[in-house]
């Protein structure tokens, strides 16, 4: 048995200076699959909109300066000379004195520049429209490009598409657009100890295997598309085999390298003998987590994730997801929502490397879940982490602290 | 033309007394498609995991006993039977005297009680083991049940399944389990003046609709099914008959219900007509989006939209998100990301109404994004939003503000 030596990088390391060049294929997408994908390029507004000027209330378009003057006390009075139509341009033409009945997002008649609000009028008689109050020109008329001028930017390249760009894409008539394809991630499982999730009466020493899982909902829910590639058995024959096929079709290779240290040591030769430029660290300054492994072979960026499942997820979520995103074209992270609360006790840490604390929120306080700290219950029984810095030692009870919620 | 009045009520009375009923049905789904669904009872673990006493380190498993008085300077000697293999119950026995190695995950070898670490002990020869370390019982050793107890609650009913939840089901064996359907939501857009995406050549007055595509990406993002049922003209017995269809297969209906007055009083009048207990209230002290409409009929709830996009979206989702997620089983709200930054310039509002004020984060400030307060294009431009509650008549310059961030 051998004793491990690692080249350990702290987490602040691999997020600054693992960057793969690897970026996922371009593709055009519809409007209607747009929600939650990254724009490959800028993508602008073909056409002014709303495209025509439009009454933003439901009023009177009118000829501002007939209305000046005008009070409560004082009423103008106008001539209705008829209705705007929805969806249509209107053939009546507004002349000094007179008035058309508009709708919210009528067409501004030939003529008008303001309306006024139905409130601040009386209808005296079919066609005479009783005004009170003074407006301005350009008084609840939006502008033809009011919202957004023709050749003006929607959005950026490497920005997640939301649902309001795509109200704005929908809207300037934009129905397919160019974005990023989905990371394709391949999982692989090696071990002697694991079986399939779907396994009954397993022997002793035996475990099903849950990573496989653990990865491809953090993959699914983070934009990518995991590929399942099962258990591997402990054979650098199998396993090389394995990752050739992997790397053909991914974006993005994960393997959680079995805990035992025979199955990691032919993890990290596999790796090293699939292409340059190799491994690029063995060890993250991290707590759970440092057994990590990071590669690069033939552009394709490789996690190796500890064996133990609850590290394995705390490492794919600081490291993993951003990477997955970095290939799948986002340049901005993601931001955790939190909550800032008191400590509930003492927490000892080890300065230099970075911890990761499971809590609960009780009473408005963080508690620390210490018990079962490399168990997946301790982590599906919390309602966030806590990131201890690499410089500190500990934090003490009642300090006021940042929980990342679990979502 | 009509002038209107509202039933408004507050955003807060719609959150706590606008609670329907009507939930999802039930269905079992397998482990691969679980993440971000709600389990519809309590989930427990079947087994003991891990199942079997393991070892936590890469060492050799010893008598705790054999280990007592060891130091660097006075090693304790033990005869080395073996090595535990992976996966399979050892057959080798620990008795006084006797090490056998093992890696991290290897079956606790009868007899053991306890795992030296590799790094505390030097192999001398073939079968000569010497310990440096005094360790006590149980160091090590991860018990059957540590991670969790046969019977013990993997989730409860209501809880969105996360990664480290599906990763415990796929350790326990349970590879299919229980959860609410995703709501399926029904979105109709009346008004005369809309024409599809795809249409080229408006003429002026018409609008493409933005509305369907901007909520069907929200109910896409929150777990809901979107079904868009079109533009529907500005008739009642047509938009009537497309409700009486969404009913019948819908969880929840969204109607935009046009921009002008007419419009709108045939979308109220036609949900009032379709049955009990009908519209809850028309009208919410909200800015931007006072002309929403709540109703439920036939034990279906109706949000009826804002006519004008950008108001349709925020009011979607403050209000919209959670009733779906309600109707979708959630028993916990969603917590936006967000962050704590000094506002740029003075925002006015108005006492009595929540404002909901679209800002970009410049310099570590919130600017608040005012000219275009009721375009798609300030909410695409805009890093995230501010609340000024009902309670505030506006916020000054370097107030320190929580941005809800968009994502």
């Amino acid at each position: 048995m051998k004793k491990e030596f690692f080249s350990v990088k702290t987490v602040a390391q691999v997020q600054n200076d693992f960057r793969p060049q690897r970026r996922t294929a371009v593709e055009d997408i519809s409007l209607h699959t747009g929600v939650g994908r990254v724009a490959s390029k800028a993508i602008l507004s073909p056409e002014d909109l709303p495209g025509f000027a439009r009454s933003a209330v439901d009023g009177y378009a009118v000829k501002a300066a007939d209305t000046f003057g005008a009070s409560p006390s004082l009423p103008s009075p106008l001539n209705l000379i008829g209705d705007i139509p929805m969806g249509e341009e209107p053939r009546l033409v507004i002349k000094p004195g007179t008035a058309a009945a508009i709708a919210t997002g009528g067409v501004i008649p030939s003529g008008a520049d303001a309306v006024i609000m139905v409130e601040h009028t009386l209808l005296q008689s079919a066609n005479t429209l009783e005004i009170f109050k003074a407006i301005a020109p350009g008084e609840a008329v939006v502008r033809a490009n009011e919202d957004i001028t023709a050749g003006s930017l929607i959005l950026n390249s490497g920005c997640t598409i939301r649902a309001e760009h795509l109200g704005l894409l929908a809207s300037s008539g934009t129905t397919s657009f160019s974005v990023f394809s989905q990371p394709r991630v391949s999982i692989i499982s090696t071990g002697d100890e694991l079986v399939a999730p779907h396994s009954t009466n397993l022997s002793p020493g035996q475990i099903r295997d849950s990573i496989t899982g653990l990865v491809t909902a953090l993959v699914q829910k983070s934009g990518g598309i995991p590929i399942s590639r099962g258990i591997i058995p402990d054979n650098p024959k199998y396993l090389r085999a394995e990752f050739e096929e992997a790397l053909k079709t991914s974006d993005l290779v994960v393997v959680s390298a079995g805990s035992s240290v025979g199955e990691r040591d032919i993890t990290a030769e596999v790796i090293n003998s699939l292409g340059k430029p190799g491994i690029w660290c063995h060890g993250i300054a991290i707590k759970p987590g440092k057994p990590t492994l990071l590669a690069e072979c033939r552009d394709i960026p490789i996690i190796g994730l500890p064996g133990n499942p609850a590290s394995a997820l705390v490492v794919f979520k600081l490291i993993g997801i951003p990477l997955l995103r970095l290939i799948g074209g986002h340049t901005k992270p993601l931001t955790p929502a939190t909550t800032r609360v008191l400590l509930a006790r003492d927490i000892p840490s080890v300065a230099g490397r970075l911890d990761v604390v499971q809590v609960k929120l009780v009473k408005g306080h963080a508690e620390p879940l210490f018990a079962k700290s490399s168990a997946l219950s301790a982590l599906a029984q919390a309602d966030g982490q806590i990131l201890i810095p690499e410089e500190a030692s500990g934090l003490y009870e009642n300090t006021e602290v940042t929980v990342e919620l679990h979502e």
